[in-house]
């Protein structure tokens, strides 16, 4: 797994982070956060917040006392332990895109399916610098809906041998993620012990939790899982237009979330999540890759790190509806900050085009090079006397080359990070090789990923009971 | 102009710094450099240095005191003096792609020409975040070859009034920019006072001066015009394969150019220049947007403020043959750190294509959006208690929406940067209007600025001289 090394960048001064924390205070205590699940709510209530029907007031060092409960940081056990991984600190998880309905290779645009998201599992085993397929990579329109999660955990378990992120529509889908998490890991002690996936818990931004979320939320802490609290923050929509205004919303919105899950179960390993960027005042669409939201993504780590949480952030977000330039600036322009700011779990690290309506193909296999190249430029180099390499001057002098001189000789093979989509061709080879452009290369590179990919072995007797449980689960839910 | 009074982000620790500090300084003492220009070697050994034919051994204390004679920050003068700039502290200056000999637009790639020329300046002079068309925006392959830099110099006068760069391909070109300098800024006083043009000096690395741009660097010192010492440093080619090698490398060329000007002119206004990327090492290609390269950057800018010295590098540099998702993520690899070390003068921001062998007229609008993407995000936000909006959480309370609350009304016209290129309609919406991707609406941008163009208002007598000089001299010198 990678481990970030290199410097914070903090834009916060002291004084910004005082408003910031005046802010949110005011928000739990004044204006109260709804949490729309009575058990919940009671919970507040008991541990002696003042409460009015779904809203609760909170005292805002209670807040802190159940934060400070939460682990910073925590392990995420893999199928292959080679692929665990550790959430919080220096390091950094990546994740494939989560969430959107359509699928697009080349020209075609289409509702997602099964067999992409099967394609999608193929290529985050595939790629060393992705961590895991992730949750929804993309809809499978053509799976029934009630018992989609079971195919695609089914899915993500046998194709991959990385980590999962649990299934969130209702708790019933928690239940069964845990149900297959507990055939493949032996049993509720030893997923408890360790947990082996990461959940999404939106919040319905501004300041409330809904039902299905806190179900879900509470369903997995219970299971010692992790939950990631995460407002949901397009600014002029879900927050206002003002950066402090949404970082001191989105504190508030995180903690309290954060704050359930330490009720339910203290200790529970979560994460301050973020998702935050802004809509087109004049069209209503959210924007991704904007200005602000970089602004939003380095100040939100710095937050993190104040309350000694892990924080999830960033990824390949753009707007674009192909996978052109602008997918790929946007991309950059958020993917930069994330690692900035050192996200230790990044969502939709691959394959986000469109706003997050689209799993894009081309898009995947661009972001993972974008990625590698980030993880070679955040490693921290060596500077001592012998990287001088004063005698390689010494050799080749002056107005010389160095292609043949001997320090490059016994270096060339992995001296510099080689691009394996990124074209340095010149012209005339790159037209005798047809004039491919990126996304044309991109398709290719997943073309053969795909062709080439090799299922991880798995115990049959496991991988039976666990087809087993879908094709049982299956039926009870009517599908 | 931009000034970015955000953080410097610094990667060097002190002994990192120490380590670099002993290389340049054996590298000059031990090995010496080159400068292929007897009067300059005549000069450095009067200064009390040992010289042996063209190579000169620094005592790097001798170095160090005239780099101290030069001012860590400077003015340069443009024809609308609205447009001066400040080279040198928090601000930065942005000046197009430099020196490319083909000319691209859609799918025609060819010679580029003196119409090319004037386009790429009316661009320049139309986008509010470009500093300056630069000195050859594109090679015009259809002027003649020794009076051509008169054509480029009085296309750049008249048709924008930002800064220009000088011409450095001899002593001669040199002599005429000065000359058109002094009609239109009123004589050698004047610009000799304020100097009107930057000009690029590079390094014929490793470790020698040539002859030419020593004419040049001499030239310009004797006028008090700006030069950037500019080490070229392909890692693998012109330098070590490895960085703190090249660091080390660039430092010993830069200060020993640098050394130079101010024995020319003490107090002569210079740069620290980087131009430091790798070759791939297979195909033996240049390679932009590299990991190296942002590392380069970034240590770069720490460098040259250690040594109180304004600072070049970075830009949309990229490998790409064509302006499509790598040609993007590679540019933003660079301009990201670009601005994340405070580049002061910044030369390829736009137009940039095919490793610097081709303008681009879609790449120039692309970069140009980057650029101000990026200006906005390193530009610090307020933070106060009227930034948190409390009244807009107190208007909309929970899991409403901000589109039509008061303090959004307020501010929704700027409250977010609006970018003029990037596209977040809806798939609907995009496909009606043609399914463009960023390229071919950059193409539209780019023709639509053209045709708009307005070209500065110029005294029409000082038009007729400059008009005058250049035919004159183009005879002269038998074109």
């Amino acid at each position: 797994m990678f481990t970030n090394s290199m410097p914070r960048y903090e834009i916060l001064s002291p004084e910004a982070m005082a408003t910031l924390d005046r802010g949110w205070r005011r928000i739990v205590s004044e204006l109260g956060i709804e949490f729309a699940k009575p058990e919940a709510v009671e919970m507040f209530k008991a541990a002696g917040q003042r409460v009015d029907g779904e809203k609760v007031f909170f005292d805002p060092e209670f807040v802190l006392e159940q934060v400070a409960k939460a682990p910073s940081q925590f392990n995420i056990q893999a199928r292959n332990h080679a692929n665990d991984v550790i959430i919080g600190g220096d390091n950094m998880v990546f994740s494939s895109v989560y969430g959107p309905p359509f699928f697009r290779r080349g020209d075609v645009r289409r509702e997602g399916s099964m067999d992409d998201f099967r394609d999608f599992a193929k290529l985050a085993q595939s790629f060393k610098a992705m961590d895991s397929v992730g949750g929804v990579v993309v809809e499978p329109g053509d799976a029934a809906l009630d018992s989609r999660h079971l195919d695609m955990l089914f899915a993500a378990f046998t194709l991959t041998d990385k980590i999962v992120m649990g299934n969130v529509v209702s708790e019933i889908n928690a239940k069964d993620t845990l149900a297959m998490g507990e055939i493949v890991f032996g049993g509720r002690a030893a997923i408890e012990e360790t947990p082996f996936c990461i959940n999404l818990i939106n919040c319905n931004s501004p300041l409330r939790w809904d039902d299905r979320m806190l179900d879900s939320l509470m369903e997995y802490a219970r299971a010692g899982q992790p939950v990631i609290c995460t407002p949901f923050l397009l600014m002029g929509a879900m927050s206002p237009v003002s950066i402090p205004s949404a970082l001191a919303q989105q504190i508030a919105e995180a903690l309290t979330g954060i704050a359930l899950a330490q009720l339910v179960r203290p200790g529970t390993p979560v994460v301050f999540g973020s998702f935050l960027s802004n809509i087109d005042m004049q069209s209503g669409s959210p924007q991704f890759g904007t200005p602000e939201s970089g602004i939003g993504l380095l100040a939100t780590g710095q937050i993190a790190r104040h309350f000694k949480l892990p924080f999830r952030g960033g990824g390949g977000l753009n707007s674009s509806q192909v996978p052109d330039a602008q997918s790929a600036y946007e991309s950059m322009m958020t993917m930069m900050p994330t690692f900035l700011s050192g996200t230790n779990f990044v969502m939709h690290t691959a394959g986000w085009l469109e706003g997050g309506l689209v799993s894009s193909i081309e898009k995947y296999v661009i972001d993972v090079q974008i990625l590698e190249s980030l993880q070679h430029e955040f490693t921290p180099i060596h500077f001592d006397d012998e990287a001088l390499a004063f005698g390689a001057h010494e050799e080749v002098g002056h107005a010389g080359h160095f292609l043949g001189a001997m320090h490059t000789m016994e270096r060339f093979r992995d001296c510099f990070y080689r691009p394996f989509l990124s074209s340095s061709d010149n012209f005339e080879r790159w037209t005798r090789n047809g004039s491919k452009d990126t996304a044309v290369r991109a398709a290719e590179i997943a073309e053969k990923k795909i062709e080439e990919y090799e299922k991880p072995a798995m115990d049959s007797a496991m991988e039976q009971e666990l087809l087993e449980y879908v094709n049982r689960r299956r039926t009870e839910l009517g599908d």
